[in-house]
């Protein structure tokens, strides 16, 4: 494996996305379970410094951790019409169990609204119940044609919250809450620049009243959903009977909200910061910020480096790599493909020196500093590579957005953009919100990604589909 | 629900298990998925704490977090005869997915060692691959006839690690350390003492060449196990061609170990500890150490109190329960319920005093401290409450700890306890590890819980089946 080259990105983007990952010791493909991959130890230990950032945001913002059955009964997923509709094609269905023919089948939950509405009907009674605010992690499976490693796999870990509201100005503003959580940790934390929008009516959430997501822009231009945030309406509290007592006394339904993020945000994060030398992870969710790597050729030599390097990985908080039989060029290798942020290099020159050598991985500079700024300049360079990192993938998306005022050159703009040629932008032009407008993307694989939020173009203008007046620009990319 | 009553212990030892559960905002029945619990608040965050507990100890001894499939071939299961006859009948089953039915089912993971068993063989080549230490955190389906939240659900959550090495020797080492783990949590951090033994041949693991467990003693006196690490020898090694080349040059399969905790620990926790009042938790694993509940009634008594109030529970780290229209006695009740280990009352009196009214949870005692001390105070009470479970917990199996020395002696024991009724006894008693000897305990459905790896008592003496000499007593119990 070590010895394995890495597809260029310019070459083949999709391949090099594999070879990355593989590389990387982030996952592999796991083809005896279709669609499904494992985990390896780098990568689940990006998902758990992930998991932690997210779930701190949550805990804090009121929410708790819960956990409902995995199975759900398959009568419940038809409940809500427009949610089976939307789900059904993806299901994986438990027929047997225990030995016999179950009476009704289960489904593998693909999301948990209908088995939690059940809950939320027994839980809620009145006002007072309200608001009520659950976020579990768990595992999800859906059964999907194409599959790629993270960012879209039959079986995929999540978290979903499931919020209950008394008013749907308070679902919507939870849903918008948690809609700027996940660009918060997707910029701060992974360095990732996003755009957040609603979703077009023809891309909600079977079920929602209206989604939200966050758009990221990958090397080759092409769009990620990153996280989703559903306005559920009062939906799911009428299929399940989810009924309260208002202050007032009256009944009514609940309003919630539904949001999610996964494991494809991984994905997003390795086609955002990743080089052709291999995995880049930005030092806010790198498992190992630093490494040590000693040099030395005599025994002699050893005994001094050593001592010096122990003292020194110490003080950093980082691991030395003392693996014997390996060359320090093959230790660099093996921690530049697993994204290490810097690689710290200890001769018995820099010993004698007082000096270290600091390698970014980003950018492939070294730095010499003595050994008594090492801490600080080792700080000061994981600060600024998060920095760099954010800035360079912020330049990359501005650069590849454009705006378009016709269908024509929409077309024009995306028509040849393929995940492996890469080349896509994201186009800004003014549609309608109407799956009939939308339809007419799809002859050259395009879709409206989202309606930002923000206006972040020049405002109002005519669709370029119906030409009535529409309030503002929309994004539209060729998508994962 | 608050209004709800808590069966007393002596009356159904079972109905108050569950009553403390569900009252306790630890879980609840989700009767529609069979045998299934929905995981609420209060337990989910104690499952937390638990996961952090081990998963820091996991990490310091060399385990890398992974994640596997949920979905395993059926054929996978059917590669270890032992194993697909264990676990055949527990099987869920998926047969259709994305709207087909499947040319293979897959199985639900009921445990991981097949899907993992092909992935070590791609993975292993050599002993520089050796040892290869992993670990996950799951869910897992076994379909089981009776279930009980926590002590025994359809699906439940776990963590499972799954290891290989170069020797039966160091296989054997890392099973007996993870042992070690598993005690060392359960006594240290859940304040509930366990015995550390092997399994007998007949209560072994499917497919391990020996067991290892730890085993608990309930309130009721039954026992429970409440982790298991396995010692699988070349079994799994075997049945998935995981070969290494040897540092001598030749060719051998790997030694491999399992071992898995799981929520059943809650169950554990739950009846080492919990009282006729609810749930009772140890400082270690509570999710609020403690809880401050302001007293007043006119307002300007109100301004003062909360205003200390604010103070003191940042001083301790701790929540003001603050909700209008409930009164002071309903709080109380209602945290004593969750097993919040002090509550803090805080009145203008004790304002006016400079004092602050500290109650255990366990003991139900009162302590009135200086404000000044406080929080001293509180994290010396924290510390006592968890040494005093655990002296309780620990008194309680030495005094139901008794010896048999024939097979009557071992039933007028044993025969009329029940889960119910409670009564049971750790009895010690020479059999031989023979599923022949076992069965014969049967008849009083009893069981061989273990063969404690500590001399515990007084060591060689003849089988009192066979009258064969075996080494040590053995210890039998009625059993979750």
């Amino acid at each position: 494996m070590a010895e394995s080259k890495i597809t260029p990105r310019a070459q083949d983007f999709a391949a090099w996305y594999q070879d990355v990952v593989m590389q990387g010791d982030m996952a592999e493909p796991a083809e005896i379970v279709k669609g499904c991959m494992v985990i390896k130890a780098n990568g689940y230990a990006v998902w758990e410094a992930l998991q932690r950032e997210f779930d701190d945001r949550f805990k804090a913002t009121g929410h708790q951790n819960v956990y409902f059955p995995l199975l759900i009964p398959q009568s419940f997923l038809k409940k809500e019409a427009e949610h089976v509709e939307g789900f059904s094609p993806e299901l994986a269905v438990v027929t047997i169990a225990g030995g016999k023919e179950l009476e009704e089948p289960y489904v593998i939950r693909p999301t948990s609204e209908t088995i939690i509405g059940h809950f939320f009907s027994r839980w809620i009674q009145s006002w007072r119940d309200l608001p009520l605010m659950l976020n579990q992690w768990a595992n999800i499976i859906r059964w999907e044609l194409r599959t790629r490693m993270f960012l879209r796999t039959t079986e995929f870990l999540w978290q979903e919250g499931h919020t209950a509201h008394s008013s749907h100005e308070e679902a919507l503003d939870e849903a918008l809450r948690i809609l700027d959580i996940y660009a918060e940790v997707a910029e701060d934390v992974m360095a990732m620049p996003v755009i957040k929008g609603a979703k077009t009516l023809s891309e909600k959430f079977a079920g929602a009243l209206r989604s939200y997501a966050i758009e990221a822009m990958m090397q080759n231009g092409l769009a990620l959903q990153a996280g989703t945030s559903h306005d559920l309406g009062q939906n799911f509290g009428r299929a399940f009977e989810v009924q309260f007592q208002t202050k007032e006394g009256k009944l009514d339904y609940v309003w919630q909200t539904s949001w999610g993020v996964s494991t494809r945000l991984i994905g997003g994060l390795i086609m955002t910061h990743s080089d052709d030398k291999g995995l880049v992870l930005p030092p806010k969710v790198a498992p190992m910020k630093g490494v040590l790597v000693p040099i030395y050729r005599k025994d002699e030599e050893r005994t001094a480096v050593m001592e010096t390097a122990r003292k020194l990985a110490q003080d950093l908080g980082i691991k030395i790599d003392d693996r014997e039989g390996q060359t320090p060029g093959s230790k660099f290798f093996h921690w530049e493909r697993r994204g290490v942020p810097v690689v710290i290099e200890l001769g018995p020159r820099d010993v004698a020196a007082g000096n270290v050598v600091l390698k970014r991985r980003d950018t492939g500079t070294k730095h010499t500093v003595s050994l008594a700024e090492a801490r600080h300049e080792f700080e000061k360079m994981l600060d600024q590579i998060q920095r760099d990192l954010y800035s360079t993938a912020k330049k990359r998306l501005n650069e590849n957005s454009v705006q378009a005022n016709s269908l024509a050159e929409v077309e024009k703009i995306l028509r040849d953009v393929t995940a492996e040629r890469g080349g896509g932008k994201f186009v800004f032009t003014h549609l309608k919100d109407d799956p009939a407008c939308e339809a007419r993307l799809k002859e050259f694989k395009a879709t409206v990604r989202c309606i930002p939020l923000a206006d972040e173009q020049d405002g109002a203008g005519t669709c370029i589909i119906t030409g009535e007046h529409v309030p503002k620009r929309v994004v539209i990319a060729k998508a994962y």
